[in-house]
């Protein structure tokens, strides 16, 4: 992801957590400049004269319509910061910045109740390194542990969900091989069971291709969306490898074990629809809605109840 | 249900305990009301000259386009009463009501082997009522000792096939409100264990929206077939509550976890295609004929011998 | 299965054992017998001038556009008997035939890796004669215990797959029945224990229809293709019977119990279309072309390492 698609996550993120209910004009602008930056130029049919309040929306949208996407989420992060400074004078710019506890995620919390975790080495597709196993279990132990927290949400900066283990963990440093062994286990280990663990619903937005145990591991969610650009695969008999992420066992009563097998065993690669029709996911959203249709998601989850917080069987 | 339509169906069962077969006229007749009764006035086009059987029972149900539904279904009543009466003179007029011993749902015997029970609160949308509970588990069990029974059929009368739970079950009468909570589990153990231990085959029709406790109890049915005007909804987590009718555990293993979590986790309502796409439907009928393809199937089972009983797992 | 076919599908294994890379015309022969064997009168456009190779192939088979299918089948066969005689000239004229140690299933190793068992009764459909019952057994424990073997692959000869348990197993000759029945128990208990016990992927291509015992021993695959000819049917429930080959247990784990009810009790009978979507078949080829296709499957899975062999649960 782009430092300028990186501020206007944080920007969307900081937007919720704006104390004062901001007048009607500065919602106009809100809204004007986040359309302009996530969609581009105003594309819908003027509404009637009588439509005061979609008027007069679609008309703050359209009247941005020169300006550029990018020029567009630049307004939208300088006038949501300024917001914020107003409220907050004391404060450090971007307070999101402090929270930052992590090199190679981001994490927020959003809605007040949704902790969300972000593969953030988009230059490396997301491939896992034995630095993001360690994050991964320690974010995973942040959401479980904050009581304020009831779900739990991933997905990926970038074009890529992850294109899985990164194969430079496997360069040995100086290191006896059987000891790099017994850590890369306990790594991977501990990695699993923080899913496996982890009691609050756990949902997904699979933003691109998923590879390996970034795919394996999605049996183990209670949710999952993609991207209609997503893409699934996990190779692991080109090179003698058994399947990880728990997904021998998840995979077959997701979709029965003939199917499970066609992906496991003989490497079969799925494209969006065919992973919604093996339950692998639930639903799937275009590709340049896909964040602004999965907050509407969560938003409405953060408002639900959950007695039972998982079906794994 | 209104009471036009409970006595056409007691009249439909009442056709098959005819011992004689009818005339030729006879059968046009009982065909021509049905049909008008059934679909209204003739819409297929008219058969060739020489398909005799065809052509006369296309005349005879052409020849009431001008009488109404409601009629028909009053002609076929008394038709069928008639020709029941001439065969047992002896008998009281309505040989069916006899074995009405419940107030909230319709019972009888079809095909001498086919145990239908039809939920028959229509003005409550078949809401249940603790009586309910109760009259189902012991219909159940009725059907479970009579050996005569091959297999149990389930639907509703009027709109809904059931809007769950009755609320006002709720509402505690002057009574200790522990022994108020004890006596509620009871009765819903009592009613979820008598579908559980019913070990001949469970047939749904899901003839309208199921919600709740009806919806999730179909996962312990043996096959369900459905109205396209079908709906399914379990919205626990709207009020904290968890799912019921061993849902958490059938649900799972029908759809896999991930999509049985969106339904009763996430609250999403399926229509009828849903359903069947989610293995909780075997077939989808339309509404108009879904009482007559069901008779059909019904009728077909009725001769099959069950060495096995179910496959719930 | 004709002789002429069965001859054609060894010379298609014969053509793999050849040692020496053969010339360009001898492989522009090879592939102009074959492609009008299996497809008859070539039908695609003519490539480009450019396109050399693309050119020469579809000159050489266009070449052929005027033999008949079955008269390509025997050159094709011709000459890859006499490819193989240049290279062998000790060796019998046929060395597939001395491998068949069994009457009522063809053998054969493909591609170094692959054991195919062919079940060649076709005059009877395939229907399994007691013989066959032990002939599977032995075959399968010969590709369990050669350790060159990685993967057994079945498929039927002629328009069947297997119309199921011969039902002339049935007659006593002779014999107490207590005898005939312990023995018929033996047998079935053999052959199913040899299909639980086979450690290594299972794969099968139903090429038609598939009934009783035969469609439910696929639930213990691990890879299914099928025909657009194939169908599915186990009409237990006509005759009191129960479902075998451990159908009660993997058809509810492959797609819900509820749909492998309609199978398994209500004589449901599938098309290949309805097998694909309730998870029992992973891919349908058309008929025309479903050797070729399969083909290529196996050799791409002979290049694979398997770490695990099977997902059934």
């Amino acid at each position: 992801m782009s430092n300028l698609n990186i501020e206007f996550e944080e920007a969307k993120i900081l937007v919720n957590k704006l104390r004062n209910e901001p007048d009607n004009d500065t919602k106009l602008k809100l809204y004007a400049f986040f359309k302009q930056a996530n969609v581009g130029k105003c594309n819908t049919p003027k509404p009637g004269m009588l439509d005061i309040v979609a008027r007069s929306k679609w008309n703050a949208w359209n009247d941005l319509k020169k300006m550029s996407q990018d020029d567009a989420k630049k307004s939208y992060i300088e006038f949501v910061n300024k917001l914020y400074s107003e409220e907050n004078p004391l404060e450090k710019k971007n307070p999101i910045k402090e929270k930052e506890k992590f090199t190679d995620i981001l994490t927020s919390i959003e809605f007040d109740s949704i902790y969300k975790i972000i593969l953030n080495r988009p230059n490396k597709l997301n491939a896992l390194s034995r630095n993001m196993y360690s994050e991964i279990a320690m974010a995973l132990k942040e959401a479980e542990e904050n009581p304020k927290i009831k779900i739990c949400v991933f997905t990926g900066a970038g074009d890529y969900f992850s294109s899985g283990n990164d194969l430079s963990n496997y360069t040995v440093q100086n290191e006896d091989p059987r000891d790099a062994i017994k850590k890369g286990c306990d790594l991977v280990e501990n990695f699993i069971n923080s899913f496996i663990n982890f009691s609050k619903p756990l949902v997904a937005l699979v933003n691109g291709p998923a590879i390996g145990i970034c795919f394996t591991v999605l049996g183990l969610f209670d949710l999952v969306y993609c991207s209609d650009k997503a893409t699934f695969y996990a190779p692991f008999t080109r090179s003698a490898l058994s399947p990880e992420g728990c997904s021998s066992y998840t995979f077959p009563r997701l979709m029965g074990h003939l199917k499970a097998c066609e992906i496991l065993l003989f490497n079969k690669k799925l494209n969006a629809e065919e992973a919604l029709a093996r339950n692998l996911v639930n639903e799937i959203f275009p590709h340049k809605e896909m964040n602004i249709l999965f907050n509407k998601k969560i938003e409405e989850f953060s408002r639900l109840n959950f007695a039972v917080r998982s079906l794994k069987i």
